[in-house]
């Protein structure tokens, strides 16, 4: 871990650079851990964030929280475990609820302690003036209310026709991705995959917060030019506030799979369309590349290059139900899934507690604190950030239960440490969410005590994670995720040391009494919708407008 | 691809370095894509080789010429289609038979043009004297003449125990695994795997050959020193001939499996026991790393790194047969299979013309030649390596009938061009082997006409790929690897551009009335063993011996 070296690093740091350090969480929407040029990849290539993880620190066991979009935010902003939170797995475009206003969130905290804080890209904590970023610690927000699949975007026409002679090279540069005498025909996703509905859902809102005001910058939402827009943003965010500590939590809409209407439900800038080899799911995440190195060179423009923590990581796995548009469980494939639910397909990513759910591809970046070509396998989490980020402010620690651990900040800085001996995951939607632990990892072990499809094996929303659809284990299914990532090989009794069982066992109890589930006071049903600056009730189709004031709480 | 760059490097290097370049090929055995640093595996790290591929050239698009480990050799070593070379799959420690001996080797030629050519490690392609390294090319050799699970070889203890204070810290350096409250047991392949018998084998030899001599080194062979055996005997061929044109054949034990007497099925020092994270498999690749950083090293030591072209590259996909003592196949899990053969796994590895028992892991390094940090998406062949060394080398191309194609070279040094628009794969062992082609590589299009199980799916040897194994798909079982690597969604034929299926199919019948099948003249049955020193018809075991020469033919 080169500690001396670090160890030299920091103390010369803490000299030169005694305010508080930046800090730039890049999360990216159902990317899986294998759709990375770093994580293995082979046609997807990503050469910035390649060269920012090879600069840095990988992480090769951060779990999320939870393994859906909403509860996985809501851990992170919160630092505690979604039931705890009361975040009943995912808030959809028609619901009236939002992360409960009595949490207090990391930007609250950083805010506080002198920090200028931004959200960028997709919330997906409440859609209700009272829920959205303004009012949860954000000076400045530019961003989508919920995912792109769910509020209906468009993508509109680029001209001239993008991507047309450059379908041989990577946007990254530098990348030859194979020639062919054999032409590529338009893509499309298999005929067998078919759209499972979320019900009625409505034009997808794009809202813009900053100096006291909120509005709805366009309803529907362009989905073409979002990106670069979100990082004119971000940078002018940095530029404005470069003498000050800064907090930038940048959401990509980025790769989650995008509503029916969008060709290949995924969409990337002009600039991007048609440049990679892996079609529209490679040119989005060449689009998420752009935006790395362009935040990159603008740190060193503004020569904070060395006074900024930047962590990358996803929200959850990918989704499985959308085929090709859908992202890669790289390694963590649950083979032992396929024996389970009989179908011969695994379904280990998004929405399940298979490692292909819950492992992220993820790094930390630092110049001259974080040892760079380093790795670490320490068990972290999601929920750690908001702790380590306090800690790393030097601001005090969030009182009340925090399920996440600031000892990242001391994997990061190669100080050592462990962040969590034993993780817990839960899992369920709505009114199934569970205050029984799914699985946990317990050193190189991982126990699974319940097992249930993710995304595209199941039936959810509206009946997954109904009894019929968990396997229940006791003892518990367990694998050893170092030497079988794959969860191929559940590990016999006479493979295990003697007193495992039984340490899974208190350790789970004694989680599982901690863990109340917080009362879901708002509805999470399809009740309420943001239709051009006013709530209706839904469904309220034909919302169009641009440039609608917001009314504030 | 820097081209620019890399031109003037070419032009400046031809002025000073007008001898012909230096070819090491480091040929690991069994080891999947995504068992490497660099190709994505979570816990296992390999940090000398993934320096080595971030300072060259990764070839993400490199197959194997078939999925077992003699044929692939074969390939190897003649630049030419196994069938048409007359390797039937695999060679068994009771094979009379060997490479035919009219087929020319890589070292042939270049041992012809000038070099001094060494092969270290597990030769494979025959055992009896004309047929060892001695006679095909090779001015020493130092190895096994086949595998390690077919001869028994021995795993001697180490003194004092190895690892014991060392497992928290890969062998690489620089790497945390994570640290845990609970305890690692002694590990064991799963208890549902089970040995399929090869027959009878026979103590494992080992033979080293120079100087005109040639002696059974020992037998049966301790695997432990047995890597840092072969890193002393190479680096003794560097320093001896580093004045002369050199071609270094590595080819590694590591990572097949081993017989069951050798516990975990994997062995290595004993600087690297208990090592890494990943149990035994980890610790025999942190030897393979070890080895890599080692003959880095030496070249920088004796001034040759400049003038040295580094190739690695596996001999095929993992076998799936012996659990956690195996390999990954990384992203190519061949999905699709897994609904083919009803089991609900996909045993896509080694024995299979699946992806994941044909693309390898692969880089090329050659300091100021090869652009550091590039890839390359080109499909490019295991074939490629006689015909590219020798136009490298500046000698004639081979005569007669040659697959491969020179234009690796190109590719290697940002030329552009391509390597092969159609690359077939041809399969079967012994009696089975097939001059219809299985399957092909048509641009980033795979088409399958044939498939079956790999190693550790089907009942192999005795009866795989018989036709009750066979599935035969008439138009072909397509996918789209580039979008697609894990052959997860066949396209439908509305997903095709127009003449594709023409194509193919005109292109697979060229190819396949090409292909004739070499008359298997030698034996490749149960019927001949060396031992210790003398053949005779097996089975004969209880050869226990030391230094005892070889007759020579």
């Amino acid at each position: 871990m080169q500690t001396l070296l670090t160890s030299a690093l920091v103390a010369a740091a803490a000299l030169a650079a005694p305010r508080p350090p930046n800090i730039v969480l890049l999360f990216v929407d159902d990317l899986g851990y294998g759709d990375l040029g770093f994580t293995g990849h082979p046609s997807t290539l990503t050469p910035a964030l390649d060269e920012l993880a090879a600069g840095g620190m990988r992480l090769t066991s951060w779990y999320t929280a939870y393994p859906v979009c909403s509860a996985s935010r809501a851990a992170l902003l919160t630092g505690r475990q979604p039931p705890r939170v009361g975040m009943p797995g995912v808030i959809n475009s028609l619901s009236a609820g939002g992360l409960p206003l009595n949490e207090t969130t990391i930007a609250d905290h950083l805010r506080a302690g002198g920090y200028k804080t931004l959200a960028i890209g997709k919330w997906h904590q409440g859609q209700q003036p009272q829920y959205l970023p303004r009012e949860r610690g954000f000076d400045r927000f530019l961003g989508l209310p919920f995912s792109v699949d769910d509020g209906e975007g468009f993508a509109s026409n680029c001209t001239p026709p993008a991507g047309a002679a450059a379908a041989s090279v990577s946007a990254g540069g530098g990348v030859a991705v194979g020639s062919s005498a054999f032409t590529a025909p338009p893509r499309a996703p298999p005929a067998a995959v078919q759209r499972v509905g979320l019900g009625p859902s409505l034009p997808l809102p794009s809202i813009r917060q900053d100096n006291g005001s909120s509005v709805i910058v366009a309803q529907p939402t362009d989905l073409v030019p979002l990106t670069e827009q979100w990082w004119n943003f971000t940078r002018q965010f940095l530029r404005d506030f470069a003498a000050e500590p800064l907090f930038a939590y940048v959401a990509f809409g980025h790769v989650h799979t995008a509503t029916p209407n969008v060709p290949g439900r995924q969409y990337a800038g002009c600039a991007f369309q048609g440049t990679t080899a892996r079609g529209a799911f490679g040119d989005a995440l060449a689009e998420v590349d752009w935006f790395a190195a362009q935040l990159l060179a603008e740190l060193r423009a503004l020569a904070l290059e060395e006074n900024t923590l930047l962590l990358f990581v996803s929200d959850n796995g990918p989704s499985l139900r959308w085929g090709l548009s859908a992202g890669s469980v790289g390694p963590f494939v649950g083979a032992a899934a396929a024996f389970e639910n009989g179908t011969g397909y695994t379904n280990t990513g998004k929405g399940s507690t298979w490692e292909g759910g819950i492992r992220m591809p993820a790094f930390a970046y630092w110049k001259g604190r974080v040892a760079p070509g380093s790795h670490s396998g320490e068990v972290v989490s999601t929920m750690d950030v908001l702790p380590a980020a306090l800690k790393l402010a030097g601001l005090p620690p969030k009182r009340g239960v925090v399920d996440g651990r600031a000892s990242l900040a001391d994997i990061l800085l190669g100080r050592g440490g462990s962040a969590h001996n034993f993780l817990p995951f839960y899992n369920g939607y709505y009114g199934n969410v569970s205050t029984e632990m799914y699985a946990a990892r317990a050193g190189r072990y991982k126990a699974h005590w319940i097992t249930g499809p993710g995304l595209g094996g199941g039936r959810w929303p509206t009946d997954a994670h109904a009894a019929a659809e968990l396997w229940r284990h006791d003892p518990p299914l367990l694998f050893d995720v170092q030497a079988d990532p794959s969860e191929m090989f559940p590990l016999a009794p006479d493979q295990l040391p003697p007193t495992l069982l039984a340490e899974l066992r208190d350790a789970k109890a004694a989680a599982d009494e901690g863990m109340t589930l917080r009362a879901i006071t708002a509805d999470f049903g399809f009740e309420w919708a943001l239709c051009c600056g006013v709530g209706c009730a839904a469904p309220c189709d034909n919302c169009t407008c641009a440039n609608v004031p917001l009314p504030l709480p």
